[in-house]
């Protein structure tokens, strides 16, 4: 009798619960349900959110797993007794205030009309204020677990949202009892145990096995107020990832339609999450998860400090190795806003009347250019910058345009951006003294784009291999199902060999064309002049963003 | 009875005449003539054209004759007696190598497939190379007159033009008897004469009054065999605007319906042309002629060397003053460039729906945007920079995109670019001791777009005078066609005295906001560190300019 593992990948627009064989990982089938209030960043209610807010509702989060939950069992027929565990993953951090029984502030009352009440996405950037006074303040008094992070915490972060709550809505703060990543919220729902993750914990709220979160005086010196932040808003068992955080409970079994006791295992995050589910184990292999943006993974048997990485946690991706994550900020997001905004109407019309989408038809134009042709090189910034400047006031340039510009040429102007970016990553990690010597990309943007591939290959000079499967995120959530599950519960008891069992490998390769090679060497030298003279000598864009927020 | 004038423009993409009364300078009628050709940059019949190149087809100008000044009588019922006289104005330097009976080479079966032999519009830009070898050359032999054009001379005139016929196609360049400005051409058509004026000879062809073109030694050093270029292919007579080149010949009465006979004046600039129409006699009183790109004309009676200047020639614009000429290569096509590459389907579509131009749409969003708030600014340099730096492998650059960057921010952007154009302009005058002290604008664009004006304005902190004639160089033609006839012959002795008559003045004006004024001081300042970063201290633009060639 076949069994099977329950993934549920939690997203930025909609969640998907994925169904996977065991015995080999194969994916029966995958349902998908778009949140209904999306991300909220112009308003919340009918009430103005101020520049850089993302919010999100809790209610869609519970929308997954009532929609698409059952969904899949309707059409899978599969029987829910031989369904061995869940598995969850999550975009972090994406925190949320609730009360001790697992409320969310947002749900009550009093707070329904408080944007401080709500999710605060993962791209929810109005906390730097907070995240300076964090880093200015770690500095000051020689943090050492700074140079975990690369030198710098970001503004999406844990402790500069916390932070945030504090400063702006101080009542609120008093009234939460746990502020909690979104992911962990969700587990706890499911199995009524708050147990929180050590890997979001360990990237995202400055903790560590060995060292707990930052000190007392620490919090003290960030605000007064927040001295007992470790042991109240940020408290609760803290579990590694693979650990099953409790079974299903009834009201959750009847909700989603899975059998009360379903082992479910603590929260992943959405990209760590992915490097066993790409069978994906050995150090030196990096693995790029291409989305609206991108995240990439790195293990390493060593600890070995880089700077603007955004952490290094020891079993953060896989036990026994450390685990490197770095990140770019704006990569789908980027090809997004030039199709909102910038898609002249011949194209769309074009594009519409083929019935092909827009995306496809600027590639189609874009890749009959050769690299350097269009003389336009851009800085991949428009959503700030996560590695390595770590600084989400950066924004977007682009040079070199004539009245000759093509749109196609601005669109693969951008794409090419975000291969710099991934270049300029592995070049710190390579000066850093860590190897990057294979590459992996998964999401659906690599696997619908071969261009795109063509591009990151000749711009890095490394072959890059593409996983077709697009699921990687609910994959390997639900090979941390099975890994919940365990042995005698029909599953695994290692990651490693559930990995290696479950893991998505099949894909293609593409190798660097070196004439392009040399082309793009020219351009990335360009690009490396801009990335230092915007990024570390001149506060241009942070001036141009306070003239910005002056006269809004 | 009522005399009329005939004042011909003709403009980069068509040609208008108008009919001016001589007592007072009313516009009577205006008849425009879209030129069938066009400018030709992509190609010349089947043949693809290299990179930077601009064409067009002296038939085209005929063409302007042989209908727009038919039309115009046609429409007036005017009897072509009571027409004193005839100017015209032309775009410059756009020069044509001739035979020595006014044939152009482009008509002769031999060349009509060689793209030298047609007209090398004023914005071709290909003879770059030959500019920067003259402007060496220049330097190293220490000419005198290098000063006088602001320290280098343009690509865009008339000894670079001609360099790269003798270097590309040597056998056309020994066929020709004269490389003459396509206006004197046009004169010369109407009259049977060959005369050349000494304006466009003055700020195009590094001729003065006292010293009369550059020395046989430094053509020599320019190139073997240009040696004699003065004495042949640029030879002919000289005259000051407002001479009369001559009499209509029979075959021109014929072509055009005006009577034989009939006085007309030497070729005008079509900016230069302008200062009188717009009634602007005292120094310091800036003339912006704002279209496709813009023309800074200015008249002080001292001569001053300035940096990066287009030219400054006694008379050159008015008698006893010195002309200054300053200008931006791309205005009106920056924002062509935006709507033709950049418009979103939706906006294209509003405007359609609402019967408004995909302009007029994009300001009235942009008008709803306060100075700084999209956090955006660009360099207008799209088509190159014209002046203070005087380089046209520059490049365009904007900086501060976000992922909320709206198309009206990058359209204001674009704007506000071409405003902070025109004040690096001022402020470098103000610096080598030329005052400005007061600023009117011409053309269609400020006419037609209040917002940009009030941008103007702000930025330069002057109040910008807008005049509603559109027909500043035809009107301007025409009053020196008046000049020609001359007191006697039903017109006026000199340009003064027919200016103050003739010249057009209602507008309105715009002062600056105090407050806006604070805003764009700080964005200039901005705008000024990118100027320098990329006009001078680093060659980027010029690098990457470089890589897309090598990748065509």
């Amino acid at each position: 009798m076949a069994k099977y593992s329950v993934g549920i990948d939690f997203g930025t627009l909609s969640g998907r619960a994925l169904l996977a064989d065991v015995s080999n990982g194969r994916e029966i089938a995958c349902v998908t349900y778009e949140y209904p209030h999306g991300v909220m960043s112009d308003s919340l209610g009918g009430k103005k959110l101020p520049m850089d807010w993302a919010l999100e509702d809790p209610h869609d989060y519970l929308g997954v797993l009532g929609n698409a939950v059952p969904a899949l069992l309707a059409e899978t027929k599969v029987d829910p007794k031989d369904i061995v565990g869940v598995g969850i993953d999550f975009t972090s951090c994406s925190p949320l205030p609730v009360y001790k029984d697992g409320t969310p502030l947002c749900f009550a009352e009093r707070w329904k009309e408080e944007p401080h009440a709500y999710v605060k996405l993962w791209k929810h950037h109005a906390s730097q204020p907070q995240a300076d006074r964090l880093n200015e303040t770690a500095e000051k008094t020689g943090q050492k677990w700074l140079s975990t992070y690369g030198g710098k915490i970001s503004s999406e972060w844990m402790i500069p949202k916390l932070m945030q709550i504090l400063d702006e809505c101080p009542e609120l703060y008093s009234d939460m009892d746990y502020f909690v990543e979104s992911g962990d919220w969700v587990v706890w729902q499911l199995t009524g145990n708050l147990v929180r993750n050590t890997c979001a914990a360990g990237y995202k709220s400055i903790w560590s096995r060995k060292d707990g979160y930052p000190s007392r005086e620490f919090f003290k010196a960030l605000a007064p107020g927040l001295e007992d932040a470790a042991e109240t808003k940020l408290s609760g068992k803290l579990a590694p990832v693979g650990t099953c955080a409790g079974g299903l409970t009834e009201k959750m079994a009847a909700l989603t339609g899975l059998a009360a006791g379903t082992p479910v295992a603590v929260m992943n995050l959405d990209a760590h999450v992915s490097v066993p589910a790409f069978g994906i184990t050995e150090p030196g292999h990096m693995l790029a998860i291409v989305g609206t943006s991108t995240c990439h993974m790195l293990v390493d048997p060593e600890y070995r400090p880089v700077n603007g990485v955004c952490g290094i946690v020891e079993d953060g991706i896989l036990p026994g190795m450390y685990g490197y994550e770095a990140g770019q900020g704006c990569v789908g997001d980027h090809f997004a806003w030039f199709v909102e905004n910038c898609l002249p109407g011949g194209y769309r019309d074009e594009a519409k009347s083929r019935g092909i989408s827009p995306h496809v038809l600027l590639t189609e134009k874009a890749e009959l250019l050769k690299p350097g042709q269009s003389g336009l090189v851009a800085l991949d910034w428009w959503n700030g910058n996560r590695s390595i400047l770590v600084d989400s006031r950066l924004s977007g340039l682009m040079i070199g345009m004539t009245l000759a510009t093509k749109p196609e040429e601005i669109y693969r102007a951008l794409i090419e951006a975000t291969a710099y970016g991934t270049r300029e990553i592995i070049e710190n990690y390579r000066k850093s003294g860590v190897g990057v010597s294979a590459f992996t990309a998964s999401g659906g943007i690599p696997n619908k784009n071969p261009m795109l591939c063509q591009i990151y290959s000749d711009v890095l000079n490394i072959p890059v291999r593409v996983v077709s499967s697009t699921q990687g995120p609910a994959l390997g959530a639900a090979i941390f199902g099975a890994v919940a599950a365990g042995k005698a519960g029909g599953g695994y008891d290692d990651i490693y060999s559930a990995g290696e069992k479950m893991g998505a490998t099949e894909g293609k390769t593409y190798d660097p064309n070196p004439e392009n090679v040399k082309t793009y060497d020219k351009l990335f030298s360009e690009y490396e002049k801009l990335h230092d003279c915007f990024g570390r000598t001149d506060d241009m864009m942070k001036r141009l963003r306070a003239i910005a927020q002056e006269n809004r």
